[in-house]
């Protein structure tokens, strides 16, 4: 399922492959994230002409609505929102704790009232399988309990041995779906929590790998900590985990936090943020991000950046698209998003070539001078 | 620059063919409304895709975001969206009626402060024959009085008189930029108001008619009054306009009424329907239109529209559209959109067919007829 092609010598960066039911991955990879079956604004054709090779779709969403009923009733979310390449379904744990009102979590699961009509819902590790079994993503995620930032130390090891048993039941669940249905080309991956403490995170790495799954995430990053702790989160996890399964650092992050975690062994990548800020005027650059809407882009003729390849570079101006945000013009947020997932993902492009090409950690340095902007994580 | 192509026996259709500086434009035909510099939420990619042939821009809304300075300054329209095919400005009369507050209409011209920041303006025909120059349209309308639905009789008869001397304003402003311009390939339509009063149409289209256009636009039409009123406004002024010159019905119509209109003489519509309504949920078809947000289609697997050869029809099914509407995603919209547009622009081109086939009579009538809803007239 995945191959290991090349590491970096100066760094843990890894060029790998991971192969899905729906297509191959090349890593490092982002995936640009379908919260509710679609990438906000954009199209799936647009998603092929980007060469996105793997999207995210969250399970809570599409669990409130449209409904399982109606995605079992489609064949699956490949099939109802018209995208043949891979997906991984998230285990709707985070939305669980950031969006619905939680009830009650209990040893077996978690109980709450959805954010869009309050209706109760129930969901255990074992349900979570299921649903994301009836989505079809090629790859599916345990669910976790994601602790908040910050966290007291008691509370995060008594979340982390939920966490860890609530992952074991996943994997007898998963497994014994498996057997029942001949031909389940579905992966699994589980979750490394532990908050921002490292003997935590250790043994949450230890726990989950002693379970065993196709590819193991880091979560509990990208809930409103400084970078450092984000860093030292998955500097403290990805020792433990095994070279030979892909690794994800869940809802991260700005393009250098992306080049910084894969120089710490990161092979995948989800994030709102080029999708969102562009709903907002704002465009990714290798200097950093631009705000479209400031006057100073009101008679500029350059493209968004110089040299760009995407869609809105090739065919647009900065005075025109900042027309657009400013005059609330759908095309506007169409043209920056497509643009920031190109970047997203050339910047992913141009990392697996430099792994490949023993340069990561002199292309890691450059661009991460270069951009010049303070970071912040976003999830 | 207009040729008649043929014509049907049966009805004051006509196969035209308007050569304009930026493409030819096979008529009837319809013209997808970029209200801000940019069709809502479609690309100018997609527009060439849909095979819009001609788009209409509104003066009124360019001159006030992002202002004239800003299109001379990137070159005009055109480059300004990166569209390269024709274009048609209307003179913004329409808009500073209905959007603007009104301070004063004189002799000279009127009198507004504009919707967005109230910045108080004036402009007359000569101004509107400028402000169009540097947009730079294809083709460029009169600045006109549209009175409102319902109006006296008095005063449809002196607001006529004020739009003719108006026409005669702006022909000549029109005729002394082109005299100093060399290769000014812009072309100049004039408007027939009048109202709901035949004498005043009949008036009103002589007048114009002898001042002397590339074209003639009948106004007045779509501003609340019943479809008898619109047709009867249209049937009183055609017979008066000359047979070697386009038609266009300003700002119409349904897909019923512009069949009944070409079977009235009229060769150019254009019309917010397909775009407005598409952002409200609302489909197109053979059958009438479809509120795609209803119960009824969150399980149907079929297109928006069976045999639609449409981006949205050829890839996506209504219960996943229906999805993307009620979760108010962009793609949602942009799909109807595409769709809607597709259907009014397969509507001229099945009706240039049948006009050339000598069927037009029987396509008109078999479509009204299987259209089968209410129709209602939007501008």
């Amino acid at each position: 399922m995945f191959e290991l092609l090349a590491t970096d010598s100066n760094s843990k960066a890894r060029r790998g492959r991971l192969t899905t039911a729906h297509g191959v991955i090349e890593t490092p990879a982002f995936m640009p994230v379908g919260t509710q079956g679609t990438v906000k604004a954009v199209s799936p054709r647009e998603l092929r002409e980007l060469r996105a090779q793997i999207i995210l779709g969250n399970t809570y969403h599409l669990f409130v609505r449209p409904g399982l009923d109606a995605v079992r009733h489609f064949g699956g979310l490949h099939r109802f929102m018209n995208w043949d390449g891979p997906i991984l379904t998230d285990s709707g744990g985070y939305q669980i704790f950031s969006l619905a009102r939680i009830r009650k979590i209990t040893e077996e699961g978690a109980h709450f009232q959805n954010h869009l009509d309050g209706t109760p819902t129930f969901i255990s590790p074992e349900i979570a399988i299921e649903i994301q079994a009836t989505l079809g993503g090629d790859v599916a995620m345990v669910l976790d309990e994601c602790p908040p930032w910050p966290c007291e130390r008691e509370y995060a090891a008594r979340s982390l041995e939920l966490t860890t048993r609530w992952a074991e039941r996943s994997k007898v669940a998963f497994e014994n779906r498996k057997s029942k249905i001949e031909n389940c080309p579905q992966l699994l991956f589980g979750i490394v929590q532990g908050a921002t403490f490292p003997e935590l995170r250790r043994e949450a790495a230890e726990a989950i790998v002693a379970i065993g799954f196709d590819g193991y995430a880091i979560g509990g990053v990208s809930v409103g900590e400084p970078e450092p702790e984000m860093m030292a989160a998955v500097e403290k996890s990805e020792p433990f985990l095994p070279n030979d399964k892909p690794r994800y650092a869940m809802g991260l992050g700005t393009p250098p936090q992306m080049l910084e975690l894969i120089a710490r062994g990161i092979d995948l990548f989800d994030c709102v943020l080029p999708t969102r800020l562009a709903r907002n005027g704002t465009a990714f650059t290798a200097s950093g991000t631009l705000n479209l809407k400031n006057a100073e882009f009101a008679l500029d003729k350059s493209p968004i950046e110089e040299g760009c390849a995407c869609p809105a570079c090739r065919e647009f101006i900065r005075g025109y698209i900042r027309h657009l945000v400013k005059a609330e013009e759908i095309l506007g947020l169409r043209l920056i998003t497509l643009h920031n997932l190109h970047f997203y993902l050339e910047l992913m492009k141009r990392a697996r070539a430099a792994i490949e090409t023993k340069t990561f950690d002199r292309f890691r340095r450059d661009f991460v001078a270069g951009y010049g902007q303070t970071t912040d994580s976003h999830r």
